[in-house]
């Protein structure tokens, strides 16, 4: 069973739930979405970053960890163009780890939290056998506004912020800025805000090209060609920017006659490709592109 | 360093960051309040459940898990006096288990999330080295309703609902009805309502009255006196019922002249005790109380 169909048959339990009328989107997307008020809705994510899977203590430090694990969850928010309201935190760490530890990497989740003027408003702390943090964050939207994946048409251009690859190269050679990029990623907030008034369809790149397009084909029911290069990072290939992951950039589309700037809040946007009628899949060059993005149930 | 003077570090990073206008409350109690709109505010709480710490794979079902996780979250929305509106459910399971584990969290989670009607809205799935769940409930209540831990004043009478020391009782015994209530928690979310317009403090028993009382007290300001017989269940030892954790009972006090049925939405309440001016700190049959309860950090 793949994560996907995983995540059908959790679907399948949650409507056998009664819906509570503010929920508005459920599982399915970057975030699901909530309307307390007339005006505004808000949109909420949750993400863990884990031991030996997201980081190792050996390669990143409690800062680093920090960082990722709120960077994470804000580029979801990113991806639904939403604003960050507040965030709750919920931390586990073996025993053998000293306190400072712990203090570290709230010293890195904070020093983002700042920056992106997210309230840390709780959490949870415990003991586990390896670290492991789940953040939850929570944004607002105007309401109706939510950036989605279900929203693309057959005739959207397909776009992404950034550059592409850099996470997987520098996850590979350990230094220098892709591994700073690796270790540090920047959530595009203040493009998906942007986004809101220019983009049919759109979702954070987390887990890969190949399998991120594929999940936004599959959303939206349109199939995908990549008829453009890929605006890969310096010294990435092309495997690192179709199937590598953590590049935490967007992706996403737009009616052919929208005005689509080449700089976005300071990031650069690049044309990859069309969507087309037909079934879910991605092409690239012509060829079907095989799903090889970071799947957690393959 | 406690886990009490490690949430005040946390505390002191939470300080250095803008807090959004809609959030009431951050971290200290059993929710973080959020008011997005004047008339109702929402809760937010999230809650660990972990293999070895919670619960083992040999002794619990993979439907047991499910049921814990969220019952445990909304046990912090009973102790806000809120009702359930919508959670989002991270899970990290190892390689090694079957899906079919999965699926049936998803069946126990499913089976008490109907109950209490509360919309199972997203979440986050991964592989990590053991099972750990994180479930963050978000809950309702009138604007400016939402019970608290820092509310209670000297005079006010201390009360529990329900019986004490069942878990920790099950938990040795690993067989009858205390070893089922261990297993199957039963959130108070109809007393937690009810209480809304009787208590003035209220919280959550998760980890032994000695420990929650003396954070209810740290956080009001108060010293407690205990002058009368806990409520403990059949079979259960007064160490059990002081020290025993997880009965995820309410905690509540209420001003001297509240009236106060001795059985709130089925489930009795019980006077176990007294608020008086003083130091933080818990006095049993005239002696002070070692705090023995969980604490994750001790």
């Amino acid at each position: 069973m793949r994560e996907i169909e995983l995540i059908r048959s959790i679907q399948n339990v949650a409507q056998t739930i009664p819906v509570d009328r503010r929920v508005l989107e459920g599982i399915g997307d970057d975030c699901c979405i909530v309307r307390p008020k007339p005006g505004e809705d808000l949109v909420f994510t949750t993400d863990f970053v884990i031991e030996n899977r997201h980081f190792t203590l050996e390669t990143h430090r409690a800062v680093d960890v920090g960082h990722k694990a709120l960077a994470r969850s804000l580029s979801d928010l990113a991806a639904m163009g939403a604003e960050p309201v507040f965030c709750l935190v919920s931390l586990a760490v073996p025993e053998a780890l000293a306190l400072k530890w712990v203090a570290g990497f709230y010293r890195g989740l904070g020093a983002l939290a700042r920056r992106f003027e997210i309230s840390l408003a709780g959490g949870d702390l415990a003991r586990a056998e390896s670290v492991i943090a789940d953040v939850m964050c929570c944004g607002r939207v105007p309401s109706g506004k939510a950036l989605r994946r279900s929203t693309a048409r057959p005739g959207d251009l397909i776009y992404v912020t950034g550059e592409l690859g850099g996470s997987a190269l520098g996850l590979r050679k350990k230094r220098g800025s892709a591994w700073l990029r690796h270790k540090r990623p920047e959530p595009r907030i203040a493009a998906g805000v942007l986004l809101r008034s220019m983009a049919s369809a759109a979702m954070d790149l987390s887990d890969g090209i190949s399998l991120d397009l594929f999940r936004l084909c599959t959303e939206s029911q349109v199939r995908a060609e990549i008829d453009a290069p890929l605006p890969l990072a310096r010294g990435a290939t092309d495997v690192d920017g179709l199937h590598g992951g953590e590049d935490y950039e967007l992706l996403f589309t737009a009616r052919p006659n929208a005005e689509v700037p080449t700089v976005l809040a300071g990031v650069r946007t690049t044309r990859i490709g069309v969507l087309k009628r037909g079934k879910p899949g991605v092409r690239y060059g012509g060829d079907p592109l095989p799903v090889r993005g970071f799947d957690h149930f393959l």
